[in-house]
């Protein structure tokens, strides 16, 4: 028997005001999510917390330990509400300092626009002991400090930032997934998929009923690392629903 | 001078492997967030977790006390991976039993389609000593547990049951917000923000960069619960920002 296979976590701490009062639908966290999964990392927890630094240090000190890898997004903008750099050095208990190789992109960056202000220098300020992550968008960049990545909360500069970091870091074998769906009510068809996931240890199947067009529905999720294993349940689950007459739709409704 | 203003707060559980996976992209944050604070309570952290029942339980213990109520979504349909009810009744020691007017509003419900069989009573169960939340949309209603509030995770029937909850809540004074916006790198107003939200107490100030057509600009939400202060703040801010040369939006861009 293979030895079981290592399973790489990570954590998010979604930072903003905008995002708890409801002014700002977040993006973040699917496409963090997403992008995780293709590195072989599982995002087991999500946090949003407010722009406040006893609430990010809290999150941060949670989550940082337990986990492989910690990503943070928001609040390392120049204004007085992005606090997010101050509060993780607190949480680290390192000093704040400016990184140089920062100051240089952002003195480069506002050469034509404008020069760099003192409101600017704060996007090169990091907690002590930082790289940076290269922002391909704007000026300023991300800030990786040992397991820990400090993002935009921009989704786009996020986007820019994750694919700088695409393929460096280390992670397990990543999760495989099928959807089929059907039109049925899943409570129709609760045991059927209840006894077929047991069936499949290596296998989860996750059920999504949606009402569209008057009609009761289900999209079935069947995720797996073992890509014959995962192929195993698709084709045992989608024989027990034809079984019991229920056509089903390859990848979902 | 009036005695301080009382601040009603709640926290979030999103529970489901669909938000961590990225499958599903959340909208039950920004509908509650919004919802929540129409009834005068700030939404003041979100957590999203896996179905698993060790992360629902340890989210549901860190959260339910320190604030004033604690909502989740998600995992209280008739499948094998809903177990919201199970981990909730966990962390609160107490029992899962079947709730008659629950039993009785399913079997109604399925009287027409197909009947009450085990799976669809499944969600009848709930925590010892719960009360119903109506869900106006489908069969199964969401449940009441002291301060802890179960909800859906298909969006529109969370939405059901957020309008059966509306006005029966105790809260405080709703946070009040204003936003203008301009076409500025926020780095060059920086100061002028910070320097203005010093000068108004009561208001908090927040800037949202983003970047349009090619140009940069930035929203400024203003918030307060006094309806006066919040008006003298986006006076101030919007005469500051027109006299440093930059036309004000209002309403946002």
């Amino acid at each position: 028997m293979p030895a079981p296979e290592r399973i790489w976590t990570a954590a998010l701490i979604v930072i903003g005001d905008e995002i708890l009062s409801g002014r700002t639908q977040d993006k973040n966290v699917a496409q963090i999510a997403s992008w995780l999964n293709v590195q072989g990392i599982r995002l087991r927890e999500v946090r949003v917390v407010a722009d406040e630094s006893d609430a990010i240090v809290e999150a941060v000190n949670s989550l940082r330990t337990g986990n492989d890898y910690l990503f943070t997004t928001g609040g390392i903008g120049p204004t007085h509400d992005d606090i997010t750099v101050d509060a993780i050095a607190r949480a680290l208990e390192v000093e704040v300092e400016i990184h140089p190789e920062a100051r240089a992109m952002l003195s480069g960056y506002y050469e034509t626009r404008g020069g760099l202000t003192e409101a600017r220098l704060r996007m090169a300020r990091v907690p002590a002991g930082s790289s940076l992550i290269e922002n391909r968008m704007s000026g300023a960049p991300g800030i990786r400090h040992g397991n820990i990545f400090i993002m935009a909360g921009v989704p786009h500069i996020t986007a820019g930032m994750l694919d700088s970091l695409t393929g460096t870091l280390e992670g397990g074998l990543p999760v495989l997934s099928a959807q089929i769906g059907c039109w049925v009510a899943e409570s129709e068809i609760a045991d059927l998929l209840g006894a077929t996931e047991r069936a499949h240890a290596q296998c989860q199947i996750g059920s999504y009923p949606f009402f569209r067009e008057g009609k009761t529905g289900a999209n079935f999720v069947i995720r797996s690392t073992d890509a014959a294993a995962l192929d195993r349940c698709v084709a045992a689950l989608s024989a027990a629903l034809e079984q019991g007459g229920w056509p089903v739709v390859a990848g979902g409704i």
